[in-house]
């Protein structure tokens, strides 16, 4: 009986000993071995189960430490009777079955309307191609750095430190962390009871919702924007107003000034990914002080700036205690962990201080402490320097695979940051298709219809993030999914067969084509030059904060325009037929399909042959 | 200058390669040493700081590696200029002073009104005598095996496992461990979807709250309570009722008939320690049957029945679903770490988890795992036992100190577990004062006005804990506090001198004294009886669950009654001077006060002389 209790698996990671013992404890628990029993002695169980008797002794000695097992001298080991002392009488209870279906619905007061969440499905590791935003691949997680902070903060004098600061508030060892270490990052300046640390950004939300809104109150929030602030504020009886979101963020205009409250995510626009210009923020923080209106600045991502320095947040703006600033670490790291802070005023930090006790205490202790010595060691300001070159990294790889090989796709304007694209498809897409059928090739890309309140939303967008497909994948999960979009609009596109313009031959593509500068745009919004030389070579330029330049060779052959950039397109050779229309120029590939089309800026040439 | 910026300090706990290199990237981070500066080389440090080369060479090695440093070949070491990629321009922030006074006060729509806090000092742990139920001394956390469990749940396979649950739920390894290791403790059966994990029990009130209480109801809670659940209610606009606590729990009575909601703590009332008894619990359940009331059941300190089993939680008793119950696992653990759970219908749950979604996410999953694996490997049962076995001892040495110190303060009636002891000192004591000037010898007792909502509260009463002191210091405190209150009410007890009754001469003592039965009363409410037999040996027993029996032998020597126990008064010799008024025997100390007063059951001599 013994050996089929305690079945040693040794495919297992888990050692003999640790085997052993965990299934001796379950026996003893659930009753497989009787109070009071005796066990085998550690000779007889290592012979049964043919291990080193050692082993056994071990197992016992630890076992006995924890009160399961007792041993009588000169008589053997027991299972302790004790064990389940503090237990209730199995016999006074009412072994009844409760009935299945609840009978409390009629009591719920508050009842939680909540925005679908994303489609991601939970398993979304084992597909190819996430593309999911905010989901991170393990290999981005600090492991070895997280568990010496960790560590560090569960030695016994740590322990004894932290646990003795429960119910009393913050860590101050974090406090001071965040305060000297990560808000100057964003050029914020705070005291230390001006800082709050709270469990992750969306418990920091909900106690400043708590906190300033009611029914009397009216909240402006953007439009797409983060859905479960749109839920919280309306849970809280909020009314809101939709701010629409351009290339420089969320609006400023005179529909805020019937707002008592503006929430908005300066940083890296949730979901467009839009930075709000300089100005933008100046002119935010003007209406704000001309309509007295109160600012929660969510400081979303701030760490993913890729193509210029970031602007400051609207908190080190502030010359009026206006703003509540939340943010929250590394998403990476506070996936799991979740620690979020706020900086306010005093007073503001106070009364929320009042409200989290009331509520939840303070946020876990031990997590503080760790946290504090994972910024301390300096593990932090390492982590965020290597997150900043993965993702900036894979952000370009994206960015560079759309543009090859979904080349009219992207239209949210020059970003420059964030860590995922929004994405505009051919007209006639229908996303949420798309996204199925994506799925099924192993593709995860993200339907936007959450992101807005108002009921419409644009049927062919979708977004792409890079926070969860390694870089090395990314190139391949485009192409793909550039073919299936292809697929799925086939109809609708345009063929060369009916194309409208005339396709140029191969005689009048040699006249023709030296000398041409075409000009057409990067599917992040600017504009990419193209000269072709006469002496076959050409040279390539893009304009933007991270202008490129390339240069490659190009030919006529078989009625085709071939081309071969040095880097870009990844250095592949491609040919296509090429068909004039007044001063537009169109690429069909191959199979006669639409690829791309082009403005004509100079030809010198009469293009009729 | 390097030797001013890296100080080695040889009597810290940390390494020198630690210390080196934490001084190190300070000294980059606050830019002591400039960005893109060069640094000395691993020879020179090693000299200038006095250490072996190699550790600077391990120091410099680990910043490359994290990005701080750059080598570049021939050239040396240079401070990493991007180190601060990612950081705001600081010349766009307004390096202003914000006003300190905040002017949001005016924006606030929910003030929270929070009942005062305990007058605990925050450093509690230097008292000799902290007395402080719900502080925990640090020898009772399980440290090694927290450390453990801690390791286990933070190496890279767990870890990927728990951060990719972010937002899913709860972690499935902690959902079968409390409902197949904790729950069946108190008798509960539930699955899965009947359990959600918590931050602590504060946050499961404040969810229960948010979900069935707005201003349209009226909820029962314990008066003496609970203030922190009175503070919730009230925040959430509920209408309270407040229902009187005997030595059997919570009344129930017709002022329950008016209630939605009942709050309870049935294991070990909050804040007199009463455990509910099985009859009142099944009354409780028929009337909230009757008058369609729901249950919250807060099972505080289940851990804690030193003399019977305990009783089943009301909702192992519950046939309807209408008892929603709270809890969390040992406080010892869960303070700092905090980790609660609720079991109720799955409709409750899953509106709590929107709920819980909305305003927290989830509870961190690094130490959900962690507990689990605190709970699956056993640690969690042995650690049980070794509380009970902790708490039980002290808590039998309080009562014997009190017992022997201050006979006449306890009357919560006959208490079968709990960790702290509720007091009512002689009617004049000022409870306030006494706790001042206690604190003043080093002792830490709690005061109760915060448990009475209803403004008036004996004065006289105080709380006794066990959680924060060590066994072998219990009975000099509370010998010291004894000797404080005898001073502090010296002035109104009755002394020898003006004593009604007759003082009992050397004479009369030997002739009446032996043969007597006395009978008194034990702090904790059962009756004791003491037989002094002829022949110098006397015998004594207390009823109750736990009776007990003791010997010793008695004499008469210079107007005195002597007695030594063997185990009882710590064996110890003491003197009386005895004192007869009607069927009263009271007994004086040398020092002429009042000692303690007893019943003359039987005697078989005339007292006059």
């Amino acid at each position: 009986m013994l050996k089929r209790l305690i079945h040693i698996d040794n495919s297992l990671d888990e050692s003999l000993q640790s085997q052993i013992r965990n299934k001796l404890v379950e026996g003893i628990l659930i009753g497989s071995f009787a109070l009071g029993s005796r066990l085998p002695s550690s000779r007889k169980l290592a012979e049964q189960l043919g291990v080193a008797r050692n082993t056994v002794v071990l197992v016992y000695q630890n076992l006995q430490d924890e009160g399961y097992i007792v041993s009588r001298e000169r008589s053997g080991i027991y299972v302790n009777e004790k064990i389940h002392q503090g237990w209730v009488n199995q016999n006074e209870v009412s072994h009844h079955y409760l009935p299945k279906v609840s009978d409390n619905q009629h009591r719920f007061k508050h009842a939680v309307q909540t925005t679908n969440q994303t489609a991601c499905p939970a398993d979304w590791q084992k597909y190819n191609f996430p593309f999911i935003d905010g989901k991170f691949d393990s290999s981005l997680y600090p492991v070895k750095e997280w568990r010496d902070a960790n560590q560090q903060a569960n030695v016994t004098r740590e322990i004894n430190q932290w646990s003795h600061l429960q119910g009393l508030g913050d860590d101050p060892m974090l406090l001071e962390q965040i305060r000297t270490k990560v808000i100057p990052r964003r050029g914020i300046q705070a005291s230390s009871n001006e800082i709050m640390i709270t469990v992750g950004t969306q418990q920091a939300l909900h106690l400043v919702s708590q906190l300033f809104v009611d029914a009397s109150v009216t909240v402006a929030v953007e439009e797409p924007g983060y859905p479960e602030v749109r839920d919280l504020l309306q849970y809280n009886g909020a009314k809101l107003v939709y701010q629409p979101v351009d290339d420089n963020g969320m609006l400023v205009d005179s529909q805020l000034d019937q707002c008592d409250i503006i929430y908005t995510t300066p940083s890296h626009q949730t979901p467009t990914s839009v930075t709000m210009s300089m100005s933008r923020r100046q002119a935010l923080l003007q209406k704000a002080k001309e309509e007295d209106i109160l600012i929660i600045e969510d400081d979303f991502e701030f760490e993913s700036n890729f193509l210029r320095q970031p602007h400051p947040a609207l908190r080190s703006l502030d010359t009026e205690n206006r703003v509540i600033y939340i943010s929250c670490l590394s998403k990476v790291l506070a996936s799991g962990i979740q620690i979020g802070f706020i900086v306010a005023d005093s007073g503001v930090i106070s009364e929320l201080k009042k409200l989290r006790k009331m509520t939840m205490r303070n946020p876990p202790l031990n997590n503080q402490r760790a946290v504090a010595y994972f910024l301390s060691l300096g593990y932090y300001d390492a982590f965020m320097l290597h997150l900043h070159k993965v993702f900036f990294e894979r952000w370009l790889t994206l960015r560079e695979a759309l543009n090859t090989y979904l080349p009219n796709c992207i239209d949210t304007g020059p970003i420059q940051g964030g860590t995922a694209y929004w994405i505009t498809g051919p007209k006639q897409l229908d996303g949420e298709n798309l996204r199925e059928k994506a799925a099924e090739l192993g593709i995860l890309i993200e339907p936007v219809k959450r992101y807005f309140a108002k009921g419409k939303h644009p049927e062919n967008c979708f977004r792409m993030g890079v926070t969860s497909i390694p870089n090395d994948r990314i190139r391949a999960g485009v192409s793909k999914l550039a073919e299936l979009i292809h697929q799925l609009t086939a109809e609708y596109e345009e063929k060369l067969t009916d194309a409208s313009g005339k396709l140029l031959s191969n005689e009048v593509l040699k006249k023709l084509l030296p000398g041409t500068r075409l000009e057409c745009q990067m599917v992040y919004g600017v504009p990419c030059t193209i000269d072709l030389l006469p002496d076959g070579s050409m040279s390539g330029h893009t304009s933007g904060i991270d202008s490129e330049t390339d240069t490659g060779r190009w030919w006529i052959e078989d009625g085709m325009y071939w081309r071969q950039w040095k880097l870009w397109s990844y250095g592949e050779v491609k040919g296509f037929y090429v068909v004039v229309d007044g001063s537009q120029m169109k690429w069909f590939d191959k199979n006669y399909c639409f690829v791309r089309q082009l403005d004509i800026k100079e030809h010198t040439k009469n293009l009729d042959p």
